[in-house]
């Protein structure tokens, strides 16, 4: 069997306004797994990564992203997967959307890609139907496959847009040591919102968009707002608020919850300052004594691929 | 009296799924108005245009509008306005803008230019709260003063920006003669949305800003779209769901409501396109028995100015 090792990216979805339409991956941090095709029939997933992961290949997002390609290419292969290095799941920062993302792209490669990104997307939505209740979802797997910031205009059909990143994009990303499940967040929002409220939110992705386009990192930041989940999600967070003023005392441009939390991200227009804003966010959840992984990064045009 | 003559823009507010937030000058079509500045109090409007209008000076809604710049400006003025031509009040293509926009733009002249595009939106919102129930809105004013697609990212401070135009937007607009008022427009909307409708919306909103940005016309096309205002309005609109399915079929990328009605607008990307799209939408009415002006346009960066 042929076999090669795939990075996937942490990603960020919903960038505040852009609750279940945008993500954006962040680079440095992500999944390595390998990945082997080769004749027969089968999925064997092995975890040799330091994170707690299902034994069932079943409970694998891997598995229905990996099957649902095999079935595209109307062939059967044998593939196996060892996972070398894991998001933390419940982390909020697309640890199964990497896992799904990162399969697909390998198994993808070893095929001699007979698909493309937005095809890989669907197949990696397969994964994320395993969570969230169900529901189907490509604001992490879409950036995840294919980098950068992704808008997902509609789901019918599938209509994904990779917006312009200015130069100057970075983000500080901050995961304290607690859980949050996708069907956690999903739990706490509301089904009608008031239309002024939406209204709100639409001028918020309006200028999000506006800004990565211009390259108007102030107008990023204050476009990276949320008056829809935010409000419901940010009580998973211990200290939010507290830790929102803080970050934007220290020069972010914005501040939210990356995907369903409890990850917070800030955006911020260098690499000092997302390096700075880590410390910050951090030092908040040392005070209350929760342990926090920290991710600076410039936001990068590369999503999962061959190391 | 120092006296300048005024072209104010109609304009296109909404743009499909930007409700509230976006807008667009359409070039060709206006108000004409003489403005004339000098020593002394009161405002003065004489209305030499075919269009019947408020003969009472309160309830015109240049007079909120010239009285909230004379106000910040901290002196005293004579203001004359002799309006020219009219866009016809309850088109939906921002009559009353183009007049607070065309009063506001040219008293700024006189005076020497004292006050920027913001604060003129600011004062020309003055005479929109006049219409549209109390409410305060930039979608008409902000294009007709500044020019170009804008968008209007929040009210609290208002943050407007000036979005990038491709080269290759046009549009088709219709006026069906009949009345829409802007109230009557507001009282079909739902308070309330389901967040499933909003999230498409603000899909569309990301889409169509990310389309101009990109100059992907396609794009601007398809994102043109509103599952909030459109059902609840369009049938204030004879035939509108069969004037949409030609409109489309003539090779039009997206087809709306202009602002609250009964105007309609097309998207297209090319002038020989909005020419034939005037002629198909212009027939739809007629073969009702209704007479409607056509409007084929370029979309360009100009606002209110002098001429």
């Amino acid at each position: 069997m042929e076999m090669i090792r795939i990075f996937a990216p942490a990603t960020v979805a919903n960038l505040g306004c852009g609750f279940d339409i945008m993500g954006m991956a962040i680079d440095g941090v992500g999944d390595v797994m390998e990945v082997s095709v080769g004749e027969g029939t089968g999925l064997a997933i092995k975890n040799s990564s330091d994170v707690a992961l299902p034994d069932d290949v079943e409970g694998n997002v891997m598995t229905p992203a990996v099957r649902a390609l095999l079935s595209a290419y109307g062939q059967n292969k044998r593939v196996e997967i060892n996972i070398l290095k894991k998001i933390r799941p419940g982390s909020g920062i697309g640890s199964s959307a990497a896992s799904s993302a990162g399969a697909v792209v390998g198994v993808n490669e070893l095929l001699g890609r007979p698909f493309g990104a937005v095809r890989l997307v669907e197949f990696a939505m397969e994964g994320e139907s395993l969570i969230g209740g169900g529901a189907h979802h490509a604001d992490n797997v879409a950036p995840a496959i294919m980098g950068g910031v992704v808008l997902i205009r509609g789901y019918s059909p599938l209509d994904i847009i990779q917006l312009p990143i200015p130069d100057n994009f970075y983000t500080a990303v901050v995961h304290p040591h607690i859980t949050v499940t996708t069907c956690e967040g999903r739990g706490v929002l509301p089904r009608e919102i008031p239309l002024q409220t939406a209204i709100t939110q639409w001028g918020n992705v309006g200028g999000l968009v506006g800004g990565l386009a211009l390259g108007d990192m102030a107008l990023v930041g204050r476009s990276v707002r949320d008056v829809v989940a935010e409000p419901a999600r940010k009580h998973f967070i211990p200290g939010y608020d507290e830790l929102k003023h803080r970050a934007l005392a220290a020069g972010a441009l914005g501040v939210n919850i990356a995907g369903s939390g409890p990850a917070v991200f800030a955006v911020v227009d260098s690499m000092e300052g997302a390096n700075e804003l880590c410390e910050v966010m951090k030092a908040h959840f040392m005070a209350l004594g929760i342990e926090a992984d920290v991710y600076p990064s410039k936001i990068s045009g590369q999503g999962a691929r061959v190391v």
